[in-house]
């Protein structure tokens, strides 16, 4: 079954736009960078030539704000003023931006929130972005952040008790058995494909994108070092109410996480293997040393249920999830996870740029 | 104050979803005369000689559904047949259907229920129509059903206690008072140049627009023989809730329907005034007579509080809401209101072309 459970809506205490400061550390420090590629690779003269009177922009996987904002007011001024400075005033096209994600989404608080002093037109286009959403060669720049390392679906074999790659009593794949990373790693190569393959036909000749991809260092010999003390702590809580009673232990064993983070070695080779785009830059972030992770454990427990509420509600039932996040807050707590170094994620950036297809 | 609620969201029992059947019924009385008009006066070859990769189609004041699929549906398949019968299959263009109504509007109930077979790709647009809502030269097709009779805001000496318009104990201008009715009416003709106004900015040339307009026939010298009973009962009820002390009786007299039914020849005025638009093709449906409002009083209250509802909540509080419409349907029942041959409203189709403007 594909994963069709987006982040929190609303804006109350529990939602997604309440509870993304980390992801917005993500966009804020693109800023420079994703301004810079623009300045250097976006190709005026070239877009122009055929006629760009509606300069396209999407962001995919947006979620409900404020992050998807900041990010497309970066895009939106960097375009703007390079087509102000390189050609005039009269030649800055008018902007239109598409905030794109899952059916489930909750659109009408992102549309809400929309800021009132924007300059361009604003759409919102619900689906999933491992399949095509836009016309052809209709966007002129592309953009996902933190939003890259969710698989479409979850590997069968995972959740096969006859499968070597069964994931017994563990919700990611974070640990020992090699068989369920490698499931995971498999499905994770496939929907970044998809996500190319839908993007190339999406963007025009010469159009960018620019995505933020949650990875772990390039590993050495040694795979299983990657580990998850946060996913693990929180699939212990899980076991831990299946012991108080509250749902089956086949349950959890039935439930993973579809979360796999890539490294950059990896997504390097999955992009290159897509002949219709050109890497024009890609580098890991320092996100971490600047927006920490709020070492508060509520605050941690509440980041990550606004991100898993849906997808656990959608499998546990809704009325455990309090009592849940309240098990997960004290045992962040007693374990001191969120400054705990053996958590690996970090941030990568690459830049694109949609070449000419050989036909 | 700008109107700013919508049509009750969701899918439930007070749902607009469903409780619109009067809305459909004029969709699909208009579908044959739509795909005709695509046919006769949409000049593929001359769109298509500016490059048509997408064609794109906008919905204004789209609500929840479903009739703003079936609407959409018909416009697809009759551009997409043209094109295939003048020019090739190959030639088709990818359509992008842009669904369009206010902020407020439920557009996450619109988008879980769009059709999965949809041949086109679907985008939601919040905000006025009133006012752009997409770039210059970006639009193919624009449609508008049941939504044009609504004011962008309530003309002030109606609400104004020294002025000759104002207009106390009602909540319509049907009645006696002419000035009521000449707010109404100057507020309309400026609603409507502003609606056509945004839209000859997006369309381009040789673009089509076909509304669908909520009307009275073209009045004799007598224009005060308009009348609203099933509106005249709304605010009966209104001031019986005041009387039983639910709210001031104030209350009532500064509420008014931010509605305005105009007639053929009104609206044919106010278009040929717009420069930018060729009128196609203006007649009467006959709607009414094909799809008889619901007779049964609790579906017609129903009907009238999917509509209503955000908009006397706004101003009542919403803790009156089922009283008021228990009433309603009470009221109906007593004055057998929907078979009553007083209430003139009908709808008027108007195709329209976007010419070359002379600069």
């Amino acid at each position: 079954m594909p994963t069709e459970s987006a982040m929190n809506g609303g804006i109350g205490t529990e939602s997604y736009a309440k509870n993304s400061r980390y992801q917005g550390g993500a966009v804020e420090t693109a800023k420079e960078i994703i301004t810079e590629g623009i300045n250097k690779n976006l190709d005026i003269e070239k877009l122009s030539s055929t006629s760009v009177d509606t300069f396209r922009i999407a962001d995919f996987g947006c979620s409900t704000g404020p992050n998807t904002f900041i990010a497309i007011q970066t895009i939106v001024e960097a375009v703007r003023k390079k087509f102000e400075t390189e050609l005039s005033d009269s030649r800055v096209p008018e902007f239109q931006v598409f905030f794109n994600d899952r059916i489930s989404n909750d659109f009408n608080t992102l549309f809400a929130s929309l800021p009132p002093e924007r300059k361009y037109y604003a759409a919102g286009v619900p689906g999933s972005f491992y399949e095509r959403q836009f016309p052809k060669d209709s966007l002129h720049f592309a953009h996902s952040s933190c939003t890259l390392n969710w698989l479409s679906v979850m590997p069968q074999e995972i959740l096969d008790n006859s499968s070597p790659a069964w994931n017994q009593g563990k919700i990611t794949y974070s640990g020992e058995k090699k068989e369920v990373l490698k499931a995971y790693a498999l499905q994770y190569a496939k929907d970044l494909d998809s996500f190319f393959k839908a993007r190339a036909q999406e963007l025009v000749c010469g159009g960018l994108m620019a995505i933020l991809v949650p990875t772990v260092p390039n590993p050495n010999s040694d795979l299983s070092s990657i580990t998850f003390p946060s996913y693990d702590l929180l699939g212990t809580c899980l076991i831990e109410l299946a012991e108080r009673g509250r749902f089956d232990a086949a349950k959890v064993d039935s439930f993973n996480l579809p979360l796999y983070y890539t490294y950059p070695n990896e997504l390097k080779a999955i992009i290159e293997k897509n002949q219709d785009f050109s890497i024009e830059r890609i580098e890991v972030l320092n996100v971490r040393s600047k927006h920490q992770t709020d070492p508060d454990p509520k605050a941690f427990s509440l980041a990550k249920r606004a991100v898993f509420e849906g997808l656990l509600q959608e499998h546990f039932g809704n009325e455990f999830m309090d009592e849940l996040f309240d098990l997960y807050a004290e045992k962040i707590k007693e374990t001191a996870v969120p400054s705990n170094p053996k958590e690996t994620s970090m941030i990568t950036f690459v830049l694109v740029k949609r070449v000419l297809r050989m036909t």
